[in-house]
């Protein structure tokens, strides 16, 4: 009934549909098995991709050939370049999505792409043979027969919806829970841990009073997330802003006994940066206010998402707490907030590909893997898909480190700490986070990628294009000097020292007081010049020209790192002859015995400072 | 946490959507509960509108204020005007819809329409007090207050999906069911039975041969259903037509000894009309093939619906059935088709309102009534609706009488006879159909729903308007008469016998050779008189004209019907003294005690003929 595929992918949200395109777009025969063909790439949160960190990662994606980049631009409806104020590194967008749009624009390219089968079942366990991954096996008891297997099920595996008092099983509010697959794959030897995430309730926007809430509007001029020539917005959707009070506390706290977080009944660990409100109150109890953004759920519809009030307290509750928001004094619920546990299986029985240790060719990606979020999950999705098609194909892991891109930090961080509580990505969690600038994920990334055969000519073509063009640019912007007569006055307006010699446009630009925009005004001449140039190669020229030094640093230390990495520590090193290291970080060292500096640094539990530590201690 | 309602609908369906929006557009409050917003008004069968007797139902629903026929010209990607070789009594409009847009269409609607509150939550009981309706039960274990509640509960009810040996709890393949209702209702008495439908398989259109099968195009110009100034298509997607053969039926009967209804796994029964291909293969033995409608899911979808091809066999026999069909040999299925099962109650419970005889304010409609179709739901959700709104608000029963709408036809049937399998809409079910057409709907009920606040000024206006100019039209037709000398030329080259006298256009219009379109080109006068007349009252004066003879005979036969309707019956007549009734009818007269000729005439096997031998008795 079915041919022989390569690559099966269980789960159609945000990893499985990465997941599916990478490995069919790289020529592997691929088959997307979902429960219900009608809920692809459903966002089951908020209705918006990107944010600090998330938006580098879609970038990352879409250098990489992902297609979240792409449907993100062609369904957004609000675009926001977010710490626009901070250094470049800091930038990121982010948009709010039509939530039914960013459902059909996935599944239209995923149906436009080859080699991609559908078929909708229950996956409910994995056929394995003398541990390596044959098939799958269905709650039509079908067995489908494939090489390698990604698994991406979300919260659907055992998942049980709490709203109060009262639990459900089901995989997302209104939909089946996915049984079987924990089981089968904890008697193959795997651990499984349970977690928990929630989403907030959904409002009438027809009941807000927007005149007692800030405006939120998107950027001026929308920026987007694709490398590829995608749409821009015209138009746009505005968010709104309003915020908890004492009396909304008040009246969450009487639901506190009710609660299924503080009384127990929730097993798993939340997301810590994603809190449900009631979470805020208890930990936070000295702020007497948090903020509340009212999202619109698409162009069109009147539902909106009421993001920074995530809960699992009784709808009645929600609803008492919600009406005492200013703006929500008349507020009408669609959906009740709830609060969901699911099984993951904790990341270190990962390889750094994604593929698991114990079944060869069997790949989890997404919040299977204890993380949380939608780029989070894109990316692995991509990540496993790229990786699984390689296994088949008997092609080398393609595995991007730390200093090449957040997507790096994400699955080392995985794979070698670990998480016992749903993994975000944020910019701190990155070493060198001044490389990796969501302005530069295609000259980091696309190169590699077209080299295994994902990101295409054009996209290659491209970046090269962009590089050349910086370079060129930042070589006239040394060449061109301009005159103290012709550019004081207008350095005084800007109010920036005065020059006294004849200076380059590249050493005017490096101050902070001066943009490019500025240095144009100041040089007809550069002008006339950059006029062939593209937007993204003057941007990207400025980010150098000013953060150059910053750069160079980051650069120059990933190159030490990258030989300490190797750097070997001896079999059966006794680390109790370095007293300088914690006790926590000896503990573990002795423990996981690492080869070298590299993995040693990377172990949970082993500090930076360990690593000084011990470096000195090898002689260096 | 909730106001209290005038009307809560349980239910996203094709009924629910309409009782929704019926009921808020007259001035109900409204709550529409269903158990995933995410899913409302989906097409959960054959992405199409209409068809033969349907499609005049469409036009009746749109007629009456509705939004079934408004959606659908908004979302379809192909029209028909099935019948157009027939009479006008037969033509009956059909549309393929983009599934997809289908559904949004319908939410935007919802959503716009001021009254309509929405909350997604499971109805696990209706509340009754003092035989009264007030209100329902969640499965959050919230009670929300109503005056009135419409249950349109679909294939929902203790839905059982069988595939094969297979059977799975489901409302829908992918979706949970709901229980609870059914138990709580027998509990207060009412009587419920069990019925079975089914879908065909879904396949990948890439995988499909289109040049081995016929094209069907949609009509060059585009018809639609909407009186209302809805878009016309452009550009159309074709159908294509294929057919099983011997090869097919072998294989479909490899699998007769796991099939869930020849095994007697599945208890209900299912649509006559629309029977499953295994059915098709059992009942018509001498028929080597049968036809296979390959319907588009959308605008930009690659699904494709396999209409004729409605089986519950294991999967893997529907795939090697499938492939033997022509154009078919690489087929890619994407879902498997499946048999549910689930539970309806007896309409002859009912009320002409659709509210039930036990309990005040409680209406059913759609699929919980015994019927099968998107049609026929839909129209039972804006009566009921339309009946909750006027029970709430103390208004009169409105209900269309078999001789003004299919509507009508259907209800009586269905209230009167009941049904023990899926209830289908045929034009054969109507005694007047040449008055029931799909052109004059509006004529027919805009102005008697208008009155009661639900169609618009704007439709009363259009009718009105339209009536006006036929009959304007008609008059002039009449008025104007040719010279032979000036027409013959043109009758000769249109094959129809030459004129003697000069002769009035409307007499030449009733010939068969003759359409408008001739008549046009034979009187340059009357095209100028026609110019500020629009295409609506000119098709309908044809139809006057060419059929006013049959339209007359109706309207005679519905008057004398009318008056027999209320001839009395007395009270402990004898039967028995009739011996020319049949056995079956006799023992249901006296059974049933009609107090009338006109109720008589309803009781299910009451044939004509028994009426007839009736009336002579009692003296007319």
């Amino acid at each position: 009934m079915f041919p022989e595929y390569d690559v099966i992918v269980v789960g159609g949200g945000h990893a499985g549909c990465e997941a599916a395109a990478a490995a069919a777009n790289m020529g592997s025969k691929v088959l997307l098995i979902t429960m219900n063909m009608q809920t692809i790439a459903q966002m089951s949160c908020n209705p918006a991709m990107g944010g600090v960190a998330k938006g580098q990662i879609v970038r990352e994606i879409d250098a990489l050939g992902g297609q979240s980049g792409i449907v993100s631009d062609r369904t957004m409806i609000q675009f926001r370049m977010l710490n626009r104020s901070k250094g470049p590194a800091m930038w990121s967008p982010r948009c709010q999505s039509d939530r039914m749009l960013f459902a059909q624009e996935w599944r239209q390219i995923l149906e436009s792409t080859p080699n991609v089968d559908f078929w909708q079942d229950t996956v409910t366990g994995v056929i394995v043979k003398e541990g390596r991954v044959g098939g799958v096996k269905t709650s039509l008891g079908i067995e489908i027969i494939a090489k390698a297997i990604v698994l991406t099920n979300g919260t659907f595996l055992n998942g049980l919806i709490h709203i109060g008092e009262k639990n459900f099983g089901g995989g997302r509010s209104g939909e089946r829970a996915a049984t079987g697959i924990t089981e089968q794959l904890i008697t193959l030897g795997f651990e499984s841990g349970r977690m928990k995430t929630g989403t907030p309730p959904r409002v009438d926007g027809r009941s807000l009073d927007y005149t007692r809430m800030e405006e939120q509007p998107g950027d001026e001029e929308a920026g987007k997330f694709s490398y590829k020539n995608t749409p821009r917005l015209e138009k746009q959707r505005s968010c709104w802003i309003t915020y908890t009070n004492e009396k909304v506390h008040e009246v969450l706290k009487t639901g506190f006994d009710k609660s299924p977080m503080f009384s127990g009944r929730i097993k798993g660990l939340g997301p810590r940066y994603c809190p449900s409100v009631e979470d805020k109150i208890n930990r936070f109890a000295d702020k007497d206010r948090h903020q509340i953004f009212v999202e619109p759920e698409g162009w069109n519809t009147v539902e909106v998402y009421v993001n920074g009030f995530s809960t699992s307290l009784p709808e009645d509750i929600q609803y008492r707490a919600l009406k005492e928001i200013p703006g929500f004094e008349n507020v009408r619920m669609f959906r009740p907030g709830y609060a969901i546990e699911y099984d993951y299986f904790p990341p270190t029985q990962l390889k750094l590909t994604l593929e698991t240790h114990l079944i060869e060719n069997l790949y989890f990606a997404g919040q299977i893997n204890g993380t949380t979020g939608y780029e989070e999950a894109a990316c692995q999705g991509l990540m496993a898909g790229i990786n699984a098609h390689r296994k088949v194909k008997e092609e080398n892991a393609f595995v991007l480190k730390r200093s090449e891109a957040y997507i790096g930090v994400l699955i080392d961080d995985l794979i070698n700490k670990g998480t016992e509580e749903p993994y975000r990505m944020f910019t701190s969690r990155a070493e060198y986070r001044t490389l990796l600038r969501q302005d530069n994920a295609d000259i980091r990334l696309t190169e590699k990628s077209h080299a295994i055969g994902l990101a295409d000519d054009e996209r290659l073509e491209n970046v090269k294009r962009k590089i050349s063009q910086t370079d060129e640019l930042v070589q006239e912007l040394m060449k061109i000097k301009v005159n103290p007569e012709d550019v004081n006055t207008q350095l005084e307006a800007y109010h920036t020292s005065l020059i006294r010699d004849r200076t380059s446009l590249w050493q005017l630009l490096k101050r902070p007081q001066l943009s490019m925009r500025e240095i144009r005004e100041m040089s007809p001449a550069l002008v006339n010049w950059m006029d062939p140039l593209q937007e993204d190669a003057i941007e990207q020229a400025e980010v150098h020209v000013k953060y150059d030094s910053y750069i160079e640093k980051e650069r120059l230390m990933v190159e030490k790192m990258t030989r300490m990495e190797d750097l070997a520590i001896i079999s059966g090193f006794n680390y109790d002859k370095v007293p300088a290291l914690s006790f926590e970080g000896r503990e573990k060292l002795k423990k996981a015995k690492p080869q070298t500096i590299g993995q040693a640094s990377r172990i949970s539990g082993v500090s930076p400072s360990d690593i000084s530590v011990l470096m000195i201690h090898l002689g260096r």
